[in-house]
């Protein structure tokens, strides 16, 4: 059997679980009886959302909690190997399992601030993380005695303000009677509103017990409807221009297409009007890049000059769930006047000049595809560049960034997961179309670095879980740095990434941005291939390493397949060049003026 | 040349540049003329604090600034692995090289949130760490781009906002003329306060130039003076206190003795008093251990018998510098009225029931002292229970926490920094006495784990600078998984600390509270003595890892004199049983109530 049919089957299989999850609810829910306890309550619902594995680290006020996870039939504890890493893994796996949430477990203060620039990366790029905390009992929150893990001061409430600046919804749970509401509030919103929610449990409160028949109305995570009247305005007004523009528009695909559900809702839109379609890249795989009217990536002066002519020659363009960020617009160089723009979003939508609050696209979407599928005759005659990137013949043996990114391109398989450091992986994968059902991981707006280490793990499991049978990692030594010990949890908890070093001596991104020859942007070179074994793997059994110092051995391993299969863990240390760059990157550092006195990229940039 | 001796020399060495530098700081300002850029006046006023090192991560909006910083030839960048690891490393540093602080350089928003843990961990020990975070220019701060590295949602103070919970004083710079001052402002702060200060650098303003004459006044770092008449009477009515009982006082030294610098007046206080002293946990090395009238550690109930026999007997217990927390009170369990209590702290004094706010001990205690050696001759009656702890005989070869302690204990020497784990680690070294100039280096309240790895880093630096050869860290293999990534950098800096790795497969000290054979609890074995040349030795040259299954095999290791020098960096893998753990954690678990229903360790342990 091959692996997709392997893959296929298997996903099957998880989706009639799920299912039999769901249907079966009152029936599963552990202790005998009409009442559970709010730990059980708490993880019910999340079993009902779908969440299959809770990442996060034992501390003593979350260890009461943690008995009740243990004990859960279908949720696992992945026990990371520290706090950020947890919280990239959650939002990893959150990015990957659709309509689903990244669940994060740590405890008071030590914990819970190790995540904080974690969260706060979910925060900024829209992705759902539930950030449960192990709290101090209901009494000592009132008495504050000086525990440890506190501030000295009594200020038992500062982390939870601090939290605050980072979750679209928060809260402690005060009382056993309204912890349940309680719970469901910040459940809902984390889901509606696709952002971080903070939970505190103190220690004393998980054991209480509830009623369980709550459990019975699934949570109505469904966006809240449009105004009917303002809607059937919108509309109009959206029918209009496109018919002024005698059909003549682009859709653009950006990040909140995939964070706020619309993927399907814009996948019918696209094929049922026929307009081309571009995407930002944060929203690279919205769509497939193999569709045959989608055209490849648009980002500003950035863009391939074919894409950059269609687009900013269109008479309209319609964006779908646009993330406008200095990296995903190539540094606010989008060449459309706003009267030729239409955005839609989560829970507005903008035509021209105007804001229409409250018109959120999840509803919009499918009215309009009913009125714009009209001029789809028109719509298809508008010509759509080929988004391909052929293999440059190059005479040396040297991986070069122009060679590399086009050479792993065709690697990639159907339902590749893959996943980008910020950098020159980023950078790199913007250019290479990726198969159908690929999946695109990248953190372009938040940028910070190791962050695709936790989030390989978590969109690891997330892969497993969905049926995905390959996750591809590419990381630059000097973010791989930061996170380097969740190889460890990607071992024990047995997902097999493929992982590409790019072993290049330093911050290369940086470099290009500033101090090219300095020495802070150099890091010390580890023994890249002896990182699996240090971590718990036995290299040759349940894990491989390789190094590929030239484009032949690359090209071999690449062309092997029992490496392909990716059925163990594999890290490939790739030598490269210290000042090279993919194309998409130097332009970018172009943009952003290399002066001596440097100034920080953004709409200062020309100055 | 004996190691001591080599070490004392070094140590005058670094005292007389350190004078020279303060000396000559007018000729020594880099750039010609009158004016020098902001960023070059941060660091001279950094030199003038006896800082030599800056801990942090590159990140684009930091670059700028890290130009002078590398350009500057008395502070050497550490360009740690992560930015958590940094502010560990900035805080060991600051504990190690009293007087000075620590430095930590981030970037806005994805550097800064990983540090938090770190901060407010600094925050809670009062320890005096300067986090200076490059943002962008106050041009973008005002029109709020969006950049990377923002929430995307136009809230560019929410880091600072989140950051204030954990700073004792916090502020940005706004424009060249008012820069200075704002700069002195939060460094005066952070050094009489003892306690972390945020710094915001915007890109623009590092570049500004500055009038260099303001550098000629240095900043004033002394605690304010006492109001005379309240200092008066404060004085007689201890006095009074000390006569009434008839003498029989004991001193309890604990850690604001050491973090607000008052270890030198404390000394000459206890000398001069001859009264019996003690130390908390948190105060540990705070007098030398060996110093003939010092009778051990004082921890409630956990206290040997004979130290809380003397203690909870005594007429009157003056405290200096007391942290009344959890696990540095034996859980709460101080048997000492308030009435037979003096407390002695930087801001306030505390007699009987009485507070005397603004009566700071650093004024106090010499007139203290001068009134207080009156009553020498009968207070040098008071006998004081002999502080040792000696190897106790066992039969078998198994490295038992009740062997291992008092067995390291001899291996220790003059001068040594001894850096313990929150956990065996620490509640194992507490009950060993230090050799003289020894300092101890733990996290009794805050509670980290993972923490004395990169705080070992900063440590072994400060040792360094101030002549102290060595710097010894224990550390379990669940913490250690955390922060691993430091010994690469301890590498590339070339500190040579020997680490005593527990292996005793997991969180040891969680399991005593809570989850004795939770799946939890449990961490992967890692290939512990391949760390060294994983993360850039080469064994055997560079560094050297071993492995001790037995005690002979232990006792060997610690009686060769190579080992002993510690003139490379040395791991050793120390291999122990799961379920044992040092007396003082056994009787604080047993304290905290072991019962299914877990409650967290604190005021409510006994209900």
């Amino acid at each position: 059997m091959s692996t997709q049919a392997v893959a296929s089957l298997q996903a099957a299989v998880n989706r009639l679980k799920h299912e039999l999850a769901t249907m079966q609810v009152s029936d599963q829910i552990p202790g005998a009886g009409d009442s559970l306890s709010i730990a059980d309550y708490l993880l019910e619902r999340l079993v009902q959302l779908n969440v299959s594995t809770m990442f996060g680290l034992p501390g003593d006020f979350n260890l009461g909690f943690l008995d009740y996870v243990e004990d859960h039939p279908k949720i696992e504890w992945a026990g990371n190997c520290n706090e950020l890493n947890a919280s990239y893994a959650a939002d990893g796996y959150a990015r990957v399992k659709e309509g689903s949430i990244g669940v994060l477990l740590t405890t008071f203060g030590v914990g819970e601030l190790s995540a904080t620039n974690g969260v706060a990366g979910a925060f900024s790029e829209h992705v759902p993380v539930l950030h449960l905390v192990g709290v101090p009992s209901t009494t000592q929150q009132k008495t504050k005695p000086m525990l440890h893990h506190t501030l000295g001061d009594g200020r038992f409430d500062a982390y939870h303000v601090a939290a605050q600046q980072f979750a679209i919804s928060h809260g402690s749970l005060q009382d056993k009677a309204t912890a349940p509401a309680e719970i469901d509030r910040i459940l809902t919103d984390c889901v509606v509103l696709g952002r971080p929610a903070y939970l505190m449990l103190p220690t004393d409160l998980v054991h209480e017990q509830v009623p369980r028949k709550r459990l019975l109305t699934p949570l109505n995570v469904e966006p809240p409807q449009n105004d009917p009247e303002i809607e059937a305005y919108v509309l109009d007004e959206i029918s209009k221009l496109v018919e002024e523009a005698n059909h003549d528009a682009v859709i653009i695909l950006d990040a909140c297409t995939i964070r706020h559900g619309v993927r399907k809702e814009a996948k019918d839109f696209i094929e049922r009007s026929k307009l081309p379609v571009y995407a930002a890249p944060m929203g690279k795989s919205a769509i497939s890049e193999t569709y045959e009217r989608y055209g490849g990536i648009y980002v500003g002066t950035i863009s391939r000059p074919e894409v950059r002519e269609k687009v900013e020659n269109a008479k309209l363009i319609i964006s779908i769930g646009g993330v406008r960020s200095d990296f995903n617009t190539g540094n606010f160089t989008y060449q459309i006047p706003i009267n030729r723009t239409i955005e839609l979003h989560s829970d507005h939508t903008k035509v021209q000049y105007a804001t229409y609050q409250g018109i959120g696209m999840k509803h919009l979407l499918p009215k309009l595809t009913d009125r714009l599928s009209a001029f789809e005759a028109t719509a298809s005659q508008l010509s759509v560049p080929k988004f391909i990137t052929p293999i440059p013949q190059e005479d040396d043996e040297v991986i070069s960034q122009n060679w590399l990114w086009p050479r792993v391109g065709q690697f990639f398989q159907k339902g590749d997961v893959v996943v980008a450091e910020t950098g020159t992986s980023s950078f790199g994968t913007i250019d290479i179309p990726l198969p159908e059902d690929a999946v695109f991981v990248s953190q372009i707006l938040w940028g910070s670095i190791g962050w695709t280490v936790g989030a390989t793990l978590g969109a690891a499991v997330a892969a497993r879980d969905i049926g995905k049978p390959r996750t591809i990692l590419f990381v630059g030594d000097g973010s791989l740095q930061l996170t380097v010990q969740e190889l460890s949890v990607m071992q024990r908890l047995g997902v097999t990434p493929i992982i590409f070093v790019l072993n290049n001596s330093g911050y290369t991104i940086e470099r290009y941005l500033h101090g090219e020859k300095r020495k802070y942007n150099d890091i010390t070179n580890w023994n890249w291939t002896s990182l699996l074994s240090t971590f718990g793997g036995v290299e040759g059994k349940t894990c491989q390493s390789y190094t590929a110092k030239t484009k032949t051995e690359l090209n071999n391993l690449l062309d092997d397949p029992e490496f392909a299969k990716a059925s163990k863990i594999q890290l490939v240390e790739l030598i490269m060049p210290r000042h090279d760059a993919p194309r998409a990157l130097k332009v970018q550092a172009e943009l952003s003026g290399k002066t001596n006195k440097y100034v920080a990229i953004g709409v200062e940039a020309s100055a």
